[in-house]
């Protein structure tokens, strides 16, 4: 099991995410087996970003081991805008904790924190860069529902800015997985994405029209388009309309899809789609909890 | 004992009450009862405004069971502002814990919210709506001074915007107790609320004038004017200073009036009355953890 | 052991600093002595100015304690906003909890708040006022590093403002200790501090050049120097610039010289120093959790 920092998904073999997602399922299925496991024990949690989901999930999974946690609070009301460096700042939280999770706006920002504290570290996102444990959760999630053996997986929506899907594509490669992406002409996946799958030697697809490959997936997960990267208005509601699902646009796909989303949603997903058997967005970010349970009580040295 | 999500106190009856109140008076009496009950299980605290009081209170409370509590924090730095819907949210956060607290703007949130999530849910405020745990520890707080039978109850201040009061005031129809209301024309209960009160068939008077009924009361409950209530600060003041209270105020007040205020107050009670056996809003804030301790107690299934 | 509220450093005798400090080495040695100790207590963190590392080590020496913490949260969004006084404020957050943490902007705010409440109250900063458990933090770094019999201290930088050093400096006149301030004209000692030192009989002297003292120095305290001083920024920089400690600076210093600072730092310190063994700063930081579990474990009771 994983006994240092977690940096980024692209370090870790199958083996070490199928002991993570073991390890997490065994939990699932009995939380008995870590209850207090790490009394007396703190995670510190350094988000120099804000973030509901990750901050409470990585929260309850340390209280759920018997741990607890501190919390660093918003940047504006630390010692950082007095002018502290990330390297100082995490260099005297580490004396007050077992563990750090950290959120950085800055790319690489968690890799250079790891190299000042000894303590393990896990990125908790880091600008464009690395989520790890978001990646680790969007696996399970698949494993869980379809299995990582010969399955096709679509990827939909703006595969140029988000990092979870840079990051879950990736560790696809690991397994048996047929990948397919489909989105605007103007938010496909960044070129050096794309090389890097290829050079994996993993069967990748790309599509503007989602109706192309509907029928074929196992999973489609589909991630926010957000306003911010169009120019105009009226260009935006065009293009996230075009990706938007509903009951209707699902009518072709197979009964057994698993529809997923990383969440927040505004409304890439209509609302009826959640009363269905295909929805487990709201399941993908519960499991977020077995999952850095499972996490955390490897880094912490409880599975022995 | 409630097993159910609490939106409302109007949905309680007399028996639900007496239930939660004796159990927070056995806790009262030694903690010991219930402690480290609830170990390893988490309470969500979803504050979309911001609260002291209520939210301490309640964490102290869930600490105090051997639980632990997370946070959504602030609304600016949550899912929330991405757009996402008050559905969504507590869909998301109900997979992190065994129960949630809501406190949200809008009237009929917490109703809403319930409606989407299997885990009990605890309404801790919504808009000029609800907010029964603090009805249950105003209560508690009257039954420990003054008994909740043939008691003569004074309820004095803005009477009209006061979703304290109105719940406060429906839940003491259950009981045997004689309302007065005391305010200014202007800020007196509004018509609905006076409507249900007299359709329970409880006894209900309205003054002006606190010198009217003070020598019978046996607890006057004092809340807050607010300012901003007025178009004109003149106005304020003057309304304001008539529903002040002191010392020479409740000289003609029974030696046992229990004084009671929702708190925070700003100076509708002058701090000389702090020093005299009469004062009880301290120990009517402090009622919040036993009461609390209890409902949460029954919430999480733990009064078996 | 301290069993009362902890206002000021002034306050503590040589016995009780003694006291606090072997609690907090045994702890350190051994943190298993005290584990789980305070189960089911609460520690309340009311912090009306923000803070980083103070906060978070008082939260995990509670938490090592086997106990727990609530905040109060930003003022912004506290009840104080509603006009609430900091006396109603203490009164009510102490039935919420074992013991209270508080910092404050005023000057004296601690003592008046402490005369409210019946639970044991820390001052953990009241504007220039005192912060006596920094003090302790600092005391057990210079014993666990020189020992306080017979040594020589300088303590650098901004002696005009600085809280820290104010009572450091009064604390180590319970020691046999040498003092040496080194500061720029325009900010040192402030005269009645300097008074106070000279009235208990201490060696005090006063440099504006490092370079008199260093060979002399068992430890050396560096504090900042903050830009909002100065007028013009170029003054700053200058004076800054001059009380800046490298490798080079430091060439004529004692190997076993102990460098502190209370940090955060911004370039007082130069990186390179960090690297050696004077460094002590952020062991200096560390030892908040070892010393503040030591002084709660004392406040709570379970030192019997």
């Amino acid at each position: 099991m994983l006994r240092d920092h977690l940096i980024s998904a692209a370090h870790l073999s199958r083996d070490d995410i199928e002991a993570v997602l073991d390890h997490a399922a065994a939990i699932d299925a009995d939380p008995g087996i870590v209850r207090g496991r790490h009394a007396g024990r703190v995670l510190a949690l350094c988000f120099f970003e804000p973030s509901t989901r990750t901050k409470m999930s990585f929260e309850t999974a340390m209280k759920r081991l018997g741990g607890d946690t501190i919390d660093m609070g918003a940047v504006e009301s630390s010692s950082v805008k007095k002018g502290e460096s990330l390297a100082d700042t995490v260099r005297v939280i580490e004396g007050y904790a077992d563990a750090l999770v950290l959120r950085h706006p800055s790319e690489g920002s968690a890799k250079l924190a790891s190299e000042f504290v000894d303590v393990p570290l896990v990125n908790a996102g880091d600008g464009a860069g690395q989520h790890p444990s978001q990646t680790l959760l969007d696996l399970y999630t698949i494993r869980e529902n379809a299995g990582l053996d010969d399955i096709t997986v679509g990827i939909m929506g703006d595969l140029k800015y988000g990092r979870t899907v840079h990051s879950l594509a990736h560790a696809l490669t690991e397994f048996d997985v047929r990948q397919h992406f489909i989105s605007p002409e103007s938010l496909r996946l960044p070129r050096n994405v794309r090389y890097d799958l290829h050079e994996t030697g993993a069967e990748v697809r790309e599509h503007t029209d989602l109706d192309e490959v509907l029928p074929e997936l196992d999973v489609l997960y589909v991630t926010r388009i957000q306003r911010e990267r169009f120019p105009e208005e009226r260009e935006y509601r065009e293009v996230a309309g075009e990706y938007r699902i509903d009951n209707e646009v699902l009518a072709d796909a197979s009964e057994d899809l698993t529809v997923m989303h990383p969440l927040p949603r505004v409304d890439e997903i209509a609302p009826e789609v959640d009363e269905t058997a295909r929805a487990k967005y709201f399941e993908q970010a519960h499991n977020g909890v077995p999952v850095r349970m499972a996490l955390l009580d490897g880094l912490l040295g409880g599975d022995t």
